[in-house]
């Protein structure tokens, strides 16, 4: 951002200004996606543009400094982002995923020493983003059990003024980026079927892990994504995230959205982006041999209206979902909705990205254009937790009664 | 409706209230849906309890006596009628498209004697309804031609005291049954392109039209949906409808809510009570041999699932097309979406309802059960104007930025 | 058949006459099948012309008077009378499940007593057909357990000079009409997990069993397909199928082809009516407002592209496994192919006929058409055994390796 | 190959002998393909391969030193070499698009100067290919006009002792690395709607021509595509293909097949390749937190049925049609069902490889695994001509009776 941006105010800045900021800002990742996806390369410059527009407090409570988007804002402010590098977009979710869901918490409701703790965490994490741009990665997947928390097997034991884990996660994006890693872990003796999985965090510099630089894939290219190894890690007592053990499980079961819901922002940008390009290209083309173009078509009109009545469809399920998250939060019928939401968006950038490269023909397969690299990134939204096959499960359930507020019921 | 129903006020009702009157009367409808069904027989009964509740006049605002529903409520109304009889929904929403379209026009600002005539019209029809409990039906279409009012033959002449009306009417509905049928024609003479279509209203019993009634089809059996002969059928100077000639085709290019949009709310009441039934039968059907029922097996609940999805995916559609009908009615954004929820809403049911026969197996596909029927109901919804494929060349054409509000770009 | 027909002799026949047979005689039955539709009368008029042509006997080889009908020629001979009369070629269908497998094993080699009495059973039961005329009726399905034959609740057991049968059968098609009914039942005493099915033979008019005349359905309305009681209902020793006890589901697992393999044939017939019907429709329909038939829109030429892609893919998949089953009977290669047959061909006729239906149009429904019963009729295939989602589990463990010769690991 | 391989004789080979060879071929392209598919390079160690093997000559008839190969066996050959690297594949059926085609013209009947010309032509072509081990490559393709021959804009031109070529070309395969260029271009002046489009050969090293080495796409990457212009190209007479000048579109018109039909079995291959990936990873994946293997889970097991299903129908389909290209070359119900065969199989390949990315899981999109390439190879079937919608076109004109062999009806 030029000298200009410094007038940026997250104080004052209404839902719409940052969808308009986060516009800009996708056009000028939008310039650099193609180097960082050939080179499978962080996009550290787009990251750079994030902090400066101080977007990295985005989830952050205006009242801590933040821009305190509510989540059908922070749903749109990705999707732009998406459109203009799905890679960025992804990580950058990963950060908020961190820290967006503290804000929901009402801290100031806990009575003693735990509340005052877990107001202490709160209050340092967010100056740790608004004052020192530091980045929050999340390192929860491990080999073989994906995202299934309830069959976690890296350890936090305590020790000595903090805890020691020992694991192997997989799946880490923004390996090597982050200021801190988020690391879901249970404590090393576990009684009931539903583990404790507790969030730690590890320090950027801490001797203790390590990454195998690894990723090297079809789509999503440039999250960095890579597998960690932690060795006997130790972390400070404070490094327990929000000062509390044993929450995860049941609040990804009853509050899905964090986990979830950051992904129907990216996947709708980027089968939004492929349905612009796909109009503006077949506008420019010509029917062969004619001066027409190819939108005069009757056929190429049928098929664009089926593509667009499947990105709308998706839409209006997209920000429906956001906005039962911002006004029913919890609720079976939001945690539904963010499935569906998931699920239909996952699926839609597939079978969108793969009918426009058929409606525009060879010379869209080219490295030039966006679109066979959102062919690529669109794919991989099915296989990020919870999968498509895990929503329409948990959609089904949903539908018979099952009660998927209870961990034991839903796929984690 | 028994006794307590004379409680009823229209004036004091709100949205819910409506929805849940709705709710009760389709309940009672679904009790006597096959047996109209089976016969092909106008369902009077129904429209005995509409009449009772006041419903005829739930698109007359509030200061002429009606309910003043918006478009949101009336859609959810009309998805609770169809849940129980299709059939009646479809020519209840026949009547109301003739009625809503009349309070969306600001009748006060026309001045002069044309202005005077309007509003007389206008207080007349409303009476008509509110007290004198009629029925409207619609007579637009024509043989070969469909619904395409540019190429419309049907003539009415003046003549001294009204207009002689002269042509051939397909499909309908109500015949037979309406007080009124708001018969669609053209001028002898044209001289533009687009012809100057008008609405006449032809009062039941009037010597010059005559049905065949010869609608025995596969779904939407009870609507008694016939074609219409006009010989010489005359009709008074105030039978011309908002005593305004010529702005048919005008008022559906640019709001095309009222010709497609009832349909939305229809077709989505049956795919709702088809997914209800499967949920309910899955539920207590057992997997052969064992005493679990289907709905602990993985595969149905995925199946379920994906259908849960298609079904709130379609509902997200409609609400939020019925929301825009309200607050943006006549841009391109409301139109685009109303042609994507007619698409969307009229292919589901049968995908639906035919994944709800697969799952349920052969004892589901008895006439005891309403499911075979809804089948064959919802396979109507795409033939409807505009077609299915009519609503994707719409959107397509959209997509490429064409201006759909000119008659001449549209399908009409 | 008039006059000429009595020159048909079945030996001297070849695969070609016998299609070109059902074919005339397909078209017979189409001048039929709604008026049976609508009764849900038992087309006893179609029987009588089979019965004339001597195509009760298609399956008896020609040593024994028969047609001698290899599986292609069957599968082809099938779809030309659905292509007339969906309900009759089933039934029809149903009486030589019966029939067709006892040619398959060779009699010949079996020793001793049972071979003869096996050969005498042959002998007799080929004589009936022959000669006798006689019809043969499957009664397989109980209530709640469907075709799943090792569930089976019937039960025989061994009395002085026969049998006595006790139990439910659900779904006998041809109740009522049929000279014989082969009903499946399970000793009294089951010793292993896979129960001995056996079938026997109950003549029509035996007191001990009584139908429910029911069949009241969405589709294939004309088949007499009625819930059978059987209430000590004695059956001579020689009733017993074949003269062999407890086969039954070892067979089923290894050879499903009369079971499953005869509707591939039907519903072949039925997508295929609809096809042409659809084709022949839009060659006739003028594009609104034009003289141009609707063959020449290009978006309608496209669709119909895909209607007949999706058509002439299942062709090669119906006639491929019909070959299979002539070379190849019982290997695994085979029996995927039955279970792919199946599900294609039932899973395209809902799919089919509705896009059929999308695009001829509001004129199509009519009852005066076959496509709306077409509509009806196809979704029931995925219904019978083996189901769509059956067969696609069988090909799925199938793709696994698994060995689906053993009972335990099909579905029955 | 190792010295062993000097034995093979084509002579001699019968059908299954060659599909063998190739699937050994295969198995050792397969090990490069990931190399060559991320540096797009060619695989010259695969046509090295391909040439020790004598593969150029697969479609030289046995009398002049070949294999002989009807269409099936060489479909099913182009499978087993896809199975392993598709570029390869697809590079090498050009080559024999050139080769394939010449044997089908009974040139003994040709009487005259013509027909000893072309004889002389074939006799050299077979020999340059036999003995000289020479490839070659097609230029058909033109910028803004793809595959559409009628709408050719290069001109070829008479002079002394041969001819001058003048155009450019888009998407010539094995650019840079074959040895003949089958140029196709029509005469300066044209009289008739249909021009009488000519191949040329150009000779590798030609000063005429000039290639822009720019392929750098999605997928098929390894294919060396790129675009070519010809400057005053000078040829010697002889250069004519088959002597003989017009008759390219006629031929494409009347007979498809090598256009279209070397494509099917490229990408039957790709397909067969990932499904058998899929059933292998998921036979080795565990359900997570268990020892039971994926294919255990029902869900997987219906999923991988459906893709069995469809995998299995397009080979159907593919094999059927090339045994109608042997029997009934040039028929319009072997062209139908060719261009179905290219049809199913293109669309087949995104659909598949999609599902099996999505039930793989993240694991499966490494760039050390296959899936992702043949993800990224599948999407560029449709593309080829005769493209998606093209064959949708052709099948919908098709069966409503247009006659495709008119070159004014088809596409080209």
């Amino acid at each position: 951002m030029n000298g200009s941006s410094t007038a940026l105010d997250p104080q004052t800045m209404t839902s719409n200004d940052i969808i308009t900021l986060c516009h800009e800002l996708g056009k000028r990742f939008k310039e650099r996606a193609a180097k960082h996806d050939r080179e499978g390369s962080f996009p550290e410059d787009d990251f750079a543009d994030l902090k400066e527009a101080g977007l990295l407090s985005i989830m952050v409570p205006k009242e801590y400094g933040g821009f305190g988007a509510d989540f059908v804002t922070y749903t749109r402010a990705l999707e732009q982002l998406a459109m203009g590098c799905p890679s960025t977009a992804l990580t950058y979710n990963m950060h908020n995923i961190a820290i967006g869901s503290i804000s929901e918490v009402d801290l100031e409701a806990i009575p003693g020493r735990h509340g005052r703790e877990m107001r202490e965490f709160r209050d340092w994490i967010y100056k740790e983003v608004v004052e020192g741009q530091k980045i929050f990665a999340s390192a929860s997947s491990e080999p073989g059990i994906g995202a299934h928390f309830s069959k976690m097997t890296t350890k936090y034991e305590p020790v000595d003024g903090g805890y020691v884990i020992n694991g192997k996660k997989s799946w880490v994006s923004m390996a090597g980026y982050a200021d801190y890693y988020v690391v879901a872990a249970r404590p090393p003796v576990v009684k009931s079927d539903i583990p404790p999985i507790s969030f730690l965090l590890v320090e950027s510099g801490n001797p203790g892990y390590e990454f195998k630089f690894n990723w090297d894939v079809l789509g999503m290219r440039s999250t960095s994504t890579n597998p960690m190894t932690l060795t006997d890690c130790f972390v400070p007592k404070d490094a327990m995230f929000l000062a509390s053990e044993g929450l995860a499980l049941f609040k990804l079961a009853r509050e899905p959205h964090w986990t979830i819901g950051g992904y129907i922002g990216v996947y709708l940008g980027i089968a939004t982006a492929a349905f612009n390009f796909t109009v503006e290209m077949l506008k420019k083309k010509k029917i062969p041999g004619t001066t027409m173009s190819k939108s005069e078509d009757p056929v190429i009109q049928a098929r664009v209206g089926e593509m667009y009545s499947r990105l709308e469809s998706a839409r209006s399920v997209v920000y429906g979902a956001a906005h039962l998250i911002d006004t029913r939060r919890g609720t079976p019928e939001a945690n539904a909705a963010i499935h569906n939401s998931k699920y239909i968006v996952s699926e839609l950038g597939p079978w969108l990205t793969s009918w426009a490269i058929r409606l525009c023909g060879t010379t869209a397969i080219a490295k030039a254009f966006p679109l066979e690299r959102l062919y690529r990134d669109s794919r991989c939204g099915g296989l990020m937790p919870a999968t498509s096959d895990e929503c329409l499960t948990y959609m089904g359930k949903s539908a018979f009664g099952a009660d998927l507020s209870k961990p034991a019921e839903t796929y984690w």
